[in-house]
């Protein structure tokens, strides 16, 4: 079974955790057959860890698991941090099959949701 | 004239901001008739900040501004701070019409984004 678990940084504001969670229930929502369990996790100040959601998505069944950093720029946190946590994780559930995407501001349509939400602001009279 | 700016938080690290840089480009290579002039600003760390670049639209001729924040989360940053420098920039442009969009967190296709960018890896063999 396949998995996803979408990375953030992680807030002192609730709010700001809660939000990732209810994106990740979106993507659950939404996921088809394609990822049988889908789940969330921040890199530092929230609980889980990556680590943790790593063994959260193996204690489901997972046998492969895609990590989406949900990051804008390739600073430390996509560098070195989040490769750093799945290896600490893989520690713990080597079984499992990881891959990391690349981080949100790298994937080619964000410039399109940037672009088609500005158009659609202008046209409402933004 | 319609005019779009895209802000970013800014960082220590000038590959970062040039990444920002290198969004707005295609944004002004694919914004077509409706947007005259696209630019980028930084909250912080980083030129031009948000009064800079509201001068620079002004400049090339906006009437119309539309302010992208390129965030994440609705935190201080987005809830405060951007208005804030928005108010500080209109001081110097009183002319100018600026609107603020949601986030980029906020928008509504953040998850299709993720979603098609997981799907796209997945059948990849991720």
């Amino acid at each position: 079974m396949k998995a996803l678990l979408l990375v953030a940084h992680g807030s002192r504001r609730a709010e700001s955790n809660a939000e990732v969670g209810r994106l990740a229930d979106e993507l659950r929502a939404r996921a088809g057959a394609e990822f049988g369990w889908v789940g969330h996790a921040f890199l530092e100040l929230a609980e889980p860890s990556i680590a943790q959601g790593m063994g959260q998505a193996a204690a489901a069944g997972a046998e492969e698991l895609l990590v989406l950093p949900y990051f804008l720029s390739a600073g430390r946190h996509v560098v070195k941090d989040i490769p750093d946590e799945v290896a600490l994780g893989l520690g713990e559930q080597p079984q499992l099959r990881v891959s990391v995407a690349p981080y949100l501001g790298a994937m080619p349509g964000v410039s399109d949701l940037l672009l088609a939400t500005a158009l659609r602001l202008s046209a409402g009279g933004a």
